[in-house]
């Protein structure tokens, strides 16, 4: 294992919360940046309130000591909390156009927020800013059977979302680890999780969108329906942008028939070299997996403890276990899913697995759960930072004997689990000092780059990782990409300093 | 049937080409547009010819009288032919850049050609331009088995590269109808075909680039992987955009496991109505199908008479058939392959098919190949123009009962199949009179339009689709675009006309 300090010992156990952004812990008042936007005089704030107010009505706008501490963070372990000028609960997408409309009059920055689970301070709001916060656009507003998608505005959470479509035979397959993100949430840092090893992700599920412009105009885009080769794929261009393009108040989500049966198998391996080369078998075999994570033991020992399971592996096996291979598969058929999970157990063993265990229904689901929580467990055994880096799947292996590397010469404890089938890598970072925490992280971040992978799959950029991004991309594409910025919000007002500086 | 006129007699047959730019008929050199650039001196002229010979080499330059008549066209059958003013084969990425600066410095337009397959006029040079055609760059990079992704240059053929990862037991699924068409015109308009009901389309299966903007800056954009919320992606903007943001050098393709098993099954039915109300089931089923085709019985006719087979069904079923649907599972066990093909039959016959037919495979890949030729045996017939028209797919049915109507009211026979499972229609439409046929397809656009559709699905707007996409989409839309395009090219040098007016 690439453990190189005890761990921490939790200073309070972290229980499961199904909607994280109302109980977090709130930051101390006096620690949150609060500014006027950019000198203006007292007269200006209270007339821009007024107007916010005379669009959303005064009870949808919050200003100074009305503002809950929950709207000035999200569930990044470093992004400081921030106070903006004014929150706001717009009802409608006219309401929304209407806002971005003042606020580029005003040169406020705006910033949106769906249910604040992000991980990066994409959804911090500005000092100064404006912060929309979709809470009372979360209907759903079709689920169209025949045409397999459903339409949503950006506040609808995962779990809303799956309870309304599960009755159809239908399902929105991103999972990202937390079913109380919104949809809106999920568009823009184009959410991944376990499941885009078999179905991709946030991206590959959008079909179109309405969106306000910075310019407080509104456009749509894509429709129902999944092929288009009729001008710029302004779709796929705001996903993943952060809400610094542009703010999506509808979303054409493209649903699958829902599989009926699942299988879990759970494989220790000797060591995470040997994970990360059944990987690629895994893959290969056309089982198509529809969860494929390694979780190594340290952080399996934490999650299940976490969870109160047993997961069943013998203190033999797990001794020599440095590693565990997660996989689930999913039939229509349950004969079908009986073959392929003896198929998957099979060619697991081949590859070097200690054992191969098939666990029951109930088993497998707090499994998936517990891992799910990882993120939550980490935190609460005082993980300092966390990083999501991409890297080609096949060199996974390399890059976590970097990681490991950088970890014993710069002094940090460095443990994780991964979408392994994507090369989708999550480390806890344990580093209390916050200059050698960064040194740390960038270099774990330029050491993803340099293997040929991005800084983050499925967190984003957000401020938190905007210098290790700036640092690592070329110059060429960065200058790009303030371009296409300025195409879309040539004064900045839309997320500013998040994703690009 | 929607025939409102008795066919043409073809003028002659139309033979398998392999690759129809080689073969295309050449038009008549007087019919070609030809122009200096931008009213230079005829020294200007010669001073830029001389400029593209040193970087490409005098061989790799070819001016005036020197230039085939194939590179003045492709396959679409309404846009003029053109002559450029040069036309250059570069060698590497740095040539492609070295031509681009040259070209910028000189404010002269920029059209990359692949194969020259395209069905839009996105890759007839403009008059005075340069024609990048990019056969000199058509090597496979790499094949990486473990990734299980290919990276090629923009000139490799879909025949080229399924010859040489077929070997490894992958595929690379977007099947646009025409294997000798290249990876760098299927990313310029976002290539669909057949499969994408099951697999998606170019735009899903390419993860990254490199490319050379207007500038001559080349940048990289993407990876060896799946998932990325690192920045804009830039990827899926250049992915469709017709060569009119930059010049795509390389390509990083996804590839999938190839399934040993499939088959294929036709199903004749009495309506075009109950065919359209059968596909959502289809899909709705979990049978995956990797096609899901609908062919008018006209064109069924056509096509396999053309193709020289006879697809079995007896007489007096043919003479109640109104539109057949095609459909082709695919599996990695022979076993389930049979189950599925006995669950599909029945599935389509409780949907309404007057019979269904499980053909041999023989005959299904000769099926599915003639209907791969519809579009070259319309042209045959003497179609005036074709249409791809993309609706919701349970929309189907109400657009073609509105096609069929426009087709009645303004005089023009319609005639057609389609990706049923995408709601992708094709159409040819038979209508000598240039404005007449202008008005029949402008209407039959207008109408997807208005039931939620796309003006193209993934032949693009070249510039024979413009004026249709301007009218149909909202001016804050195209104005985005614009600014997009302003972005990427302020000069407007890459195929200016093409995609944005």
């Amino acid at each position: 294992m690439y453990a190189h300090a005890p761990l921490q010992a939790p200073d309070e156990p972290e229980t499961r919360r199904a909607r994280p952004r109302q109980t977090g812990p709130a930051p101390e008042r006096s620690s949150v940046a609060r500014a006027e936007p950019y000198g203006y005089a007292a007269n200006m704030v209270d007339m821009l309130v007024d107007l916010l107010a005379g669009i959303v009505g005064p009870a949808s706008v919050s200003v100074g000591e009305e503002i809950g501490p929950d709207y000035t963070h999200d569930e990044s372990l470093t992004a400081s909390p921030v106070e903006p000028l004014a929150v706001v609960h717009p009802a409608s997408t006219a309401e929304v156009a209407a806002v971005v409309r003042v606020a580029g009059e005003h040169r406020t920055p705006v910033t949106a927020r769906g249910s604040g689970t992000g991980l990066s301070g994409a959804c911090v709001p500005r000092p100064g800013g404006i912060l929309v916060v979709f809470d009372k656009m979360s209907r759903i507003l079709e689920v169209d059977t025949a045409n397999h998608v459903a339409v949503v505005q950006p506040g609808v959470t995962l779990d809303a979302l799956d309870e309304e479509i599960a009755p159809h035979g239908l399902v929105y397959p991103v999972y990202p680890g937390e079913q109380s993100a919104s949809i809106g949430g999920n568009i823009a840092t184009n959410a991944g999780g376990m499941r885009a090893v078999r179905y991709g992700v946030t991206r590959h599920h959008v079909l179109g969108l309405e969106a306000v412009l910075a310019s407080g105009e509104v456009i749509r885009t894509g429709g129902c329906y999944v092929k288009s080769a009729s001008g710029y794929d302004l779709t796929q261009l705001i996903i993943g942008s952060e809400g610094t393009l542009a703010l999506v108040t509808e979303a054409i989500l493209k649903l699958q028939p829902r599989l009926a049966h699942s299988a879990t198998l759970l494989a220790p391996f000797p060591s995470l070299e040997a994970v990360t080369r059944a990987v690629p078998q895994v893959v290969a075999s056309g089982l198509a997996p529809s969860i494929l994570e390694y979780v190594d033991a340290l952080t399996m020992e934490a999650t299940t403890a976490a969870a109160g399971i047993d997961i069943g592996v013998p203190a033999e096996v797990r001794s020599s276990t440095q590693a565990y291979l997660l996989v689930v598969v999913e039939s229509r058929d349950a004969s079908r899913l009986e073959e392929d999970a003896a198929t998957l157990g099979t060619l697991l063993e081949e590859l070097g697995a200690l054992d191969v265990y098939l666990l029951s229904r109930q088993a497998g689901e707090q499994l998936v759960e517990a891992r799910e929580r990882a993120f939550f467990v980490a935190k609460a055994h005082g993980a300092n930072d966390i990083v999501d880096v991409v890297v080609p799947r096949a060199s996974m292996s390399a890059y976590l004997a970097s990681v490991s590397e950088i970890a014993s010469d710069l002094g940090a404890l460095v443990a994780g689990c991964g979408h392994a089938g994507d090369g989708n890598v999550h480390l806890s970072v344990f580093q209390p000092d916050p200059e050698r925490r960064r040194d740390v992280v960038h270099a774990i971040l330029a050491a993803g780059i340099s293997l040929g992978g991005a800084v983050s799959a499925e967190h984003g950029i957000g401020t938190e990782k905007l210098d290790s991004f700036v640092a690592t991309s070329g110059s060429v594409e960065l200058e790009l990409m303030r371009r296409v910025k300025a195409a879309f919000d040539p004064a900045g007002i839309l997320n500013p300093g998040t994703l690009l500086a």
